[in-house]
């Protein structure tokens, strides 16, 4: 960190830092270049997830000069739209959202009456989990999303009290993951029989994921099978934010939430956006 | 416009000129502001949409200075979104979208078995109309934002050579509103027939937009009644972009696209916006 030490500060207001890695290593960094006055872009959710205590330094050394977007949704313009009903007197009421292109596709496999194993194991195949899936299955990923978007609405959490409903139980956590895999099936009967008490009643299974004025949590819900999430099919992303102008009918945002090509466009979105409002603080 | 003649530059570069008329008259006025540094932010489609050469002027004066987001979907974040593509390179395929609250609630009429004489009367009552609703069934506002889209991808052409479909005819046009409301149900049989034939094959009736790489052109439409467009009840707005980075599944966009108040919202959106980058340019 010794060139941002001796960097001088006209220089550095000038600069953008971006952090596109999955690490918490680099926070100290950006946070010393925002406190020289640089701009930080950053695809990397566990900035803006550790202790609330480091968010709010973030935020108070960087202010407006960290930006993002790709974190939730990658390329969809979820967060700067819900900055700008914010920024505009807007009043949130809720935001509820399909954020995991993994278990969405997994929602998709059982109700098209794939059992829940076999629905993992494909989406494993496809290269939709991380290679051990237990990895999308805790719902941890969705839950560092909401505590992004919680933390936009101004409320004060850590991440380990938002409420997050695995799809594994405890007792498989912890085991090699050979042995998850083989176990997997265990699961099927569970699934299945959420899947039709959902059916019954024209609802479907997704992996939910609601942020209130009062709080967020994750977990797998029944929603109406017709408009709304529950007309989302495969991996993308559905956000359905309800304010207090947008309160009868939601604005809805939907899209494919990851990959490569869309995320790298929208940090290339946040750098331009950077730049253009480089000398404006 | 003396005062814009006399200000000098550098207080001008720190106005926002805001117009949120539907008149052309103010056009001259805002040139006259951009030329001098100002910033325009606009409602008015009638400034985006008069002749090529008015517009080409205005982006020659004001390049990026002038913000005209709500002049398609209100506070829906779409001409932001679609630029915003643009900008980091990316190539958009086709826009296809209902960009008309009230075509769309006589849409639904017409699904839920309603006549088109009354469907539009009834649309007219609840104020979705102009008090002369041929202002509306001409297709020609639709006409106008589906310009401000094409003419944002980089297409040249007029508003007259737009091809739109009205769903009233020719003979209809010239006559006193009186004895047009009093001819309505020459329609009826018309737009029955065409809802019962897109009925037979699980399609809706849908007042499209349809903006691609070549052209653009206004209409009713047949669409698949599941998802998309066909799945859009009443007088809500919904753009699905389709990309070269958003090819197989589409980026969408839905919600209430008119109104006083998110319209308001979307002005002030812009105004914080050119704020932001007043000191860019």
């Amino acid at each position: 960190m010794a060139f941002l030490d001796a960097a001088p500060s006209e220089l550095m207001t000038r600069a953008i830092v971006v952090d596109t890695s999955d690490s918490t290593d680099l926070v100290p960094l950006l946070r010393a270049a925002l406190s020289r006055g640089a701009r930080v872009v950053t695809a990397n959710k566990h900035v803006l997830t550790g202790p609330q205590a480091d968010f709010d330094e973030l935020r108070r050394v960087g202010g407006m000069r960290v930006l993002y977007e790709t974190t939730v949704g990658a390329g969809l313009p979820v967060l700067g739209t819900v900055a700008s009903l914010l920024a505009t007197g807007d009043e949130v009421l809720s935001i509820s959202g399909c954020m995991s292109g993994t278990l969405g596709y997994l929602c998709g496999e059982l109700e098209a009456g794939t059992s829940f194993s076999a629905g993992v194991l494909r989406a494993r195949e496809l290269g939709f989990t991380e290679p051990d899936p237990r990895a999308d299955l805790s719902g941890r990923d969705v839950a560092r999303k909401a505590l992004i978007l919680a933390r936009l609405l101004g409320q004060k959490r850590e991440c380990a009290t938002v409420p997050t409903e695995s799809l594994y139980p405890d007792s498989l956590a912890d085991v090699p993951l050979e042995e998850f895999v083989r176990r997997l099936p265990e699961l099927d009967g569970r699934y299945e029989k959420m899947m039709r008490a959902a059916a019954r009643t024209e609802r479907a299974l997704r992996y939910v994921a609601t942020v209130t004025a009062e709080g967020c949590e994750v977990g797998l819900r029944e929603v109406p099978k017709k408009g709304g999430l529950g007309s989302l099919e495969g991996p993308e992303n559905k956000f359905v934010i309800r304010t207090r102008r947008y309160d009868e009918h939601p604005l809805v945002i939907q899209g494919p939430g990851a990959g490569p090509e869309v995320t790298a466009a929208g940090v290339l979105a946040d750098i331009l956006l950077a730049m253009e409002t480089t000398c404006s603080q």
